[in-house]
């Protein structure tokens, strides 16, 4: 059994994780405080080190969240682009690079980024520029993760459970269930791949 | 004959990309004044935005700089990162979301990234992760550019002309010629192709 701080586990893609995950110990964190065992914001290099000094020892971080913003190219600001920059790439860039100081040997990073950046859509500039940064991130930063710490990505389509909120806007689109977007991060946590994006499509 | 903003003239890339443009009328620009034609900073929406009026008409713009920044991972600042996002990133992004207001109708812009996001390198995780982006960006982005503008990427791997200051870092890394990324350049700017990522390796 491994204690795995998951962040973000309240919303569609931490639940989904979380089906993925029941064998272990998950400690749950996240921005709002009172629902999560944490209380973490990934744009902060202090609020890491503080959940990680805090929870003390685990075995894997799982990362779903990331803050984007949605607007036409030509009309999103600069701002809109910094705010997505910092916490769906910054942000998960520095929950590794922070974690990697304190997770276990053998431990492993599952981060999220999603299929917008092979599938584009309206309004998804920035959450496909970000979501390629953070697949390309992942596949070369493995070669130089160290005591054996591994790291992926599980990159997927539209979740059933955010149909409804999204799929007008998503045209032949597919959506796939959280159970099965939670077995790619089972796949991350408990098995031997680094250096992967986990495509999760139908 | 069209007219084309090149931004970093002076540097390896912007005089590899020159050899490919010699047919047109190219304004230089950069950020050192004295040695273009026009001072500019990318990282700056003003400094962008006070460039195009000044040229006035232009149908292409190519940009060839992005500052990045190189450390291990586990000891790059998040400082480093974001001189890095700031530069490579949000920068050329930049140069495409203003530069869209002011460019010509069926014009094209140019982008710079590098072979690093598919050949990894020690030191270079920043580099790679935000030439990552803009491929990502440039692959998506270019559905919704208005009035037939373009947009492309240029992926180029070491150059001849750098290989003394870089070859020893780059081991089996197979340097091409500057005149062959000027192709590269070209094909962008007289082409009719958008949305490419432009591999430039041997």
């Amino acid at each position: 059994m491994k204690t795995i701080i998951l962040i973000g586990a309240n919303g569609i893609v931490g639940k989904a994780a979380l089906t993925g995950l029941g064998k272990h110990n998950v400690i749950t964190a996240g921005r709002s405080t009172g629902n999560y065992d944490y209380q973490v914001d990934i744009t902060s290099e202090e609020s890491l080190r503080k959940l990680y000094k805090d929870v003390g020892h685990f075995d894997a971080v799982v990362n779903a969240v990331g803050v984007c913003e949605y607007a036409n190219f030509t009309e999103m600001t600069e701002k809109q682009w910094m705010n997505t920059i910092q916490s769906k790439m910054m942000g998960q860039i520095n929950v590794v690079r922070i974690g990697q100081e304190y997770i276990a040997d053998n431990g492993s990073f599952t981060l999220i980024s999603g299929i917008l950046n092979v599938k584009p859509l309206p309004y998804a500039i920035a959450d496909a520029t970000t979501s390629g940064a953070i697949d390309t991130f992942v596949k070369c930063v493995a070669f130089e993760m160290p005591r054996g710490i591994r790291i992926n990505s599980v990159n997927p389509t539209v979740l059933e459970e955010a149909w409804e909120a999204h799929g007008e806007l998503m045209p032949g689109f597919q959506p796939v269930s959280g159970t099965l977007v939670g077995k790619a991060f089972e796949r991350s946590v408990d098995g031997f791949i680094t250096g992967q994006v986990i495509f999760v499509d139908a």
